[in-house]
């Protein structure tokens, strides 16, 4: 057995395949892995952009481009942004020990849940090339280990709406934990991840509580007021901390638990002053600085639980689909917005 | 009331003091302020180098640097390295709105816990410059907000010895409100906050369950298993996962808790890999990134609740101070390493 995939990993010996520099995608399956026939990659925006730019935006050498990175990381493991992607296959074997052995058959259609960075890759053929939507539709094999998440295509919901939440899926699962009915929810930040993280908070209160939803932009609040996804909206700059305490307070905190969605640098301290003192904040922004964080905490003498936001709950998955079907209305907005 | 200082920020406008270029040190006392006469200043240890260069390694040049600096600023607030450091004095006047009122008295000794880069700061003298402990002795006014944390020097520690520990008084005290007996606790590092943490975790076990130290340093393990602070001590290196994770697994992992308390960058994942599922890690060390902690669960579908570490938990201080009281063989350890 072999959960990380360490059989491999090429060079340097002896890490995890996401820090590899190569992968060997060939050889025999192992017992606990799970193989599939790629249909599509779906590429990390800011890699596809490089990419692009480099090809001078030329598809056909952004498809070669592609093809020539796969073949000689054995991964999709763009070397100048770092970053991957996942992408969408059907299943061609499941190795006996690998958990989903007797739950996954072969030509059931899923997206993998883990990057590209550390998927062994083996392209044979590149078949379009999609700018407008970062998409490679190709053929060959990916492997996916042990601890690899993927999740299942729903066969109720459209594939580009399925993806466009499975992308953000770890968030409203983890919201789900933490929050109890009754407690007062901030959310900053109105974008694909603050809206499913709002209507689940909505839904976890239990008609019980407050959710409050905070961005700069008053389009992007409008419509989360409109589809009823919280309670209030309040208009503000994230990066001015004080002015985000004060307007979110005169809407209803100090708040039990914030959730930090935002995705631009600098909303640490909004966060943690709009938290009450023993209330939680859980970062998901990728442009959180840890240091800002733990440091910012001390500053104020804010006795706080911050969370990093773990991509991966149990369930997330189905939590997330299952939360656009019940509510038509957060589906129509991914459909409008995220639907490319 | 202004429990975060506005009042005192000169420029930029409407920014958190930390923020600020500068601050006015000398306005009446807010009536929710603590007045405090200087005694020294424990430069944080980054800053004291760079100004200690700049100056040549001259005493009296380092003197009239930080002079100058704090003359500009309104603070001790190094605009190279972006650091500060703490400082030793006696309370001269509690504003009857400070929360300490009736608390403290005009002549208690305290040592701030809030860094300098955010304590207005007036200075009349400088006395000494000690480079060998990065200590400036010298006179002036202070100020701490509502906010800003401060901690009475006990008579019976002596000075140096509170300090030391002080400076890391979060981590065991994080660790205490997390730690339930019979639990198995891995320490990453066994560095100040490291051996703290054993320490308390330990206690908090009371008598059930384990602690085992790790850190790439032999001699520091050494001194842990000596001094009794854990119960098992394990050479490894953090910045490699698997090798990290193999280890600690025969000294009795998976750990319902993994505290990070290593200095080096890169121990994200060897901190992830260590906690069993639904385990909790806590990361101390200000080498964590964000993004390393956040993928690098999901990179490996390990569901378990990722925190960070807050350097203020109420009662911080006193719990931390207590451990040296009870623990003879800890305070010898700080003693004998820590106290310069």
């Amino acid at each position: 057995m072999d959960p990380y995939g360490l059989r491999r990993v090429v060079s340097p010996r002896g890490v995890l395949p996401q820090r590899a520099d190569v992968l060997d995608p060939r050889l025999p399956p192992g017992e606990d892995e799970l193989i599939l026939d790629v249909e599509a990659l779906n590429v990390d925006s800011a890699s596809f952009r490089q990419i692009e730019g480099a090809a001078g935006g030329d598809p056909d050498r952004i498809g070669a481009e592609i093809a020539r990175l796969v073949a000689a990381r054995g991964k999709l493991h763009n070397p100048v942004t770092g970053s991957g992607g996942m992408l969408i296959g059907r299943v061609r074997q499941v190795g006996p020990g690998h958990p989903a052995a007797g739950r996954l058959r072969p030509g059931d259609r899923l997206a993998t849940l883990v990057s590209l960075t550390l998927t062994p890759l083996l392209l044979t053929r590149i078949d379009a090339v999609r700018k407008e939507i970062d998409r490679v539709e190709c053929q060959g094999t990916a492997i996916l280990f042990a601890t690899g998440l993927w999740a299942l295509l729903p066969e109720d919901l459209p594939e580009r709406l399925a993806l466009a939440a499975l992308d953000v899926c770890g968030a409203p699962a983890l919201v789900a934990r933490h929050v109890r009915p009754g407690q007062k929810v901030l959310v900053l930040g109105a974008g694909k991840s603050g809206a499913l993280v709002c209507a689940q908070a909505r839904a976890s209160l239990d008609g019980r509580g407050l959710v409050v939803g905070a961005d700069r932009s008053a389009a992007a609040l409008e419509v989360l007021a409109q589809l009823e996804l919280c309670h209030r909206v309040v208009e503000v700059d994230a990066t001015d901390a004080l002015g985000t305490m004060e307007r979110t307070r005169q809407a209803g905190g100090p708040f039990d638990l914030v959730v930090n969605c935002a995705s631009v640098a600098g909303t640490e301290m909004a966060s943690i002053l709009s938290v009450r003192d023993g209330g939680t904040v859980i970062f998901f922004s990728m442009a959180t600085s840890f240091t800002a964080a733990a440091l910012g905490a001390e500053g104020v003498g804010k006795d706080a639980t911050l969370l990093v936001g773990n991509g991966y709950v149990p369930g997330h998955a189905e939590l997330t689909l299952d939360l656009l079907r019940r509510l038509p209305r957060l589906r129509a907005l991914f459909e409008q917005r995220y639907v490319r």
